[in-house]
């Protein structure tokens, strides 16, 4: 099946929009995106990610909500949740939608309102997130969570401050270029290793930041997608898993389980292995999470994470660009949006469409997206093929 | 594709378990259930239904931890929220995983912990699923908009006081004999005519109850099932649509859109009418609403739904038994259990299982389940076909 259209809106801070404009923004981008244009009536299921459904839990059925606000009210549309991987898990379902057979165009999407929380309410509902009765109730915040992982992955394979950094200092270097990334702002590395603590050893430049934004694509069989479009990007593979929430359930913390099942799927589906990569979007919620990501994705060996960013491999120009979009750290993670946000961005890259020049990555075939939830209870990874 | 596998626990009052307790229980149920046996390992995904996510949307990523507990941490899985239809939508999207080709044993279920809430926040979060801008913020409960309806209905077609409470007194009695209903307990007409006003026309006999509970079917490709049982049921048909939430936005209050949309699709799945249909599971949630459903569904003609009541067609014993479990209204109705506790009722139906002898319906073989979201914000409807 193919991606033939794709629509997001900036992530960032917006507190005159609600969980409904932003939807809106993100679905009529990505109906001016469908280069032959699209029926709006061809639309047959939707399948949304978000969290907290529309800020602090305030509305059920968001999903029809939404597709209601945009004129396309009896669409059998469902809010997906699985943490900060309920866009990711929107996809994946959208993806076994059209693969079923009995749905042509299908939409994939996610939105999410975390701005105009309180940081106490804040602070509550992206905690519901890790094991609440053994993690949240007992003090543990995410940050928390993901340190408790970095300090292992330090003592296991000498990983320094200043590593951990590289990545901040990376994504936001990405980020200055993407007009739709809520940090346009370079970091130092000096600036990124002396940032006010937050759960040691991450410190504020270390941790994506808290996001209002919504993005969508739409997917539909490979036999139609040339109707809508000359340059349509196929999913070649996905694949998604689960794993225990708490950390203490887990046999190993400095490797996510579930990441690694979801990849192995998509690789197989897909009939591809890491190095056939050009480019990879990775779920960067804290710095050590990008660098867990490089050997789950099988992009390097074990504890060899560190030196594939220091030699630049993973940057804009190297081998195999990571983040290019600036990531969850620098473009923004509104949790149901990022999974298919991820989506979007390679949607650009695949179509050259990528349009500040310094962004493109040249000659980009086969990506990669990889979408995490909590601390690794859930992942989903995709694998996509540029059709042009 | 057919279910081959079915567990739910009684719905209810039950302090003393959780979502995990109530998800085990139905889990390890609906493992006894299966004949031939069923290694867990070749459980492939999950779907899980829940409005609240344990009780007051305390837990993120539900999905995983309920499998995890379980014994199954690495399965795909994933909550899916549409309110009251959310058991629908979970049981929907596995039947499009299984159809995708991509599994084969699929997990559908879902569960809710309504008890345990007080009054007041249990009033709050069951109203974020009507339009929380238009309905719930102007102060309408969800007995309210069914009240509206009720009332539009009566002014339409001469609906009476006491028709509505023949819904109550059947689906009470049929109650009587289902050891897994909250309410095993007959009620009169008098009584039911008579309870305490809750919205008018709608009194405590109108409305369904708060439950807690869980329930799961297993469901596998059709060239799979005999490998599991010789008695499988077949998901013959399926349909899901959505409408907007606020009734102001409808153009008619006497109709779920919604749900006659999916009925449409359903049918033309299956190759079936409504005329063969030998049995069937309605979103009673109001007693309106069960009647709005005989006519959604195609059963009467419009307007003509107390007649077909009346008649006893629906009553068990009659050509058309609904709710022979007691229906949302005395089996009870824990939001994201109901879905998939309909296909449970139905799976042991059309099995002959239904094990107290005054409630098996003799011969079944077709069967339909009809799961309404809000106030027909969604809907899902099923149609199964027996396989002895």
């Amino acid at each position: 099946m193919a991606i033939v259209g794709a629509g997001q809106t900036a992530f960032g801070d917006f507190p005159e929009k609600g969980v409904k404009e932003l939807f809106a923004e993100a679905y009529f981008e990505m109906l001016k995106s469908v280069d032959k244009g699209l029926d709006p009536a061809m639309i047959e299921a939707a399948y949304l990610g978000c969290l907290s459904a529309g800020g602090g839990f305030q509305l059920g059925q968001l999903a029809p909500l939404l597709l209601g606000y945009v004129g396309l009210p009896h669409v059998p549309a469902v809010r997906l949740e699985n943490a900060c991987a309920s866009g990711g898990f929107a996809l994946y379902a959208a993806v076994c939608a059209v693969a079923s057979g009995h749905f042509k165009v299908v939409l994939a999407g996610g939105v999410e309102k975390m701005r105009d929380l309180s940081g106490q309410k804040g602070r509550y509902w992206l905690g519901v997130s890790g094991d609440t009765e053994y993690e949240r109730l007992a003090g543990c915040t995410f940050a928390g969570i993901y340190a408790l992982m970095a300090n292992r992955y330090m003592f296991e394979y000498g990983l320094t401050r200043r590593q951990l950094s590289l990545v901040a200092v990376k994504n936001h270097r990405h980020a200055v270029a993407n007009p739709k990334a809520q940090f346009r702002r370079a970091v130092t590395l000096e600036e990124a290793m002396e940032g006010p603590m937050v759960a040691h050893p991450l410190n504020i430049w270390d941790c994506s930041p808290t996001s209002d934004g919504a993005a969508l694509v739409l997917i539909c069989s490979a036999e139609l997608a040339r109707e809508f479009t000359d340059r349509p990007v196929y999913v070649a593979g996905f694949g998604a898993a689960g794993d225990y929430l708490a950390l203490h359930d887990r046999a190993d913390i400095t490797k996510l389980r579930a990441a690694r099942k979801a990849a192995r799927a998509a690789y197989e589906r897909a009939g591809l292995g890491p190095g056939d990569i050009d480019l990879a979007e990775v779920h960067d919620c804290f710095t050590i999470a990008e660098l867990l990501a490089y050997e789950d994705l099988g992009f390097c060996e074990e504890g060899k994470a560190a030196r594939l960013l220091e030699e630049g491999h993973t940057s804009f120009g190297g081998r195999l660009p990571v983040n290019v979009s600036g990531g969850l750290k620098a473009k923004g993670h509104p949790l149901g949006a990022t999974g298919c946000g991820q989506a979007c961005e390679i949607f650009a890259q695949l179509r050259g469409q990528a349009v500040e020049p310094s962004r493109q990555v040249p000659g980009a075939e086969i990506a990669l997206s990889h979408n995490v939830g909590g601390s690794g209870g859930t992942a989903t990874v995709f694998i996509y093929r540029g059709g042009s």
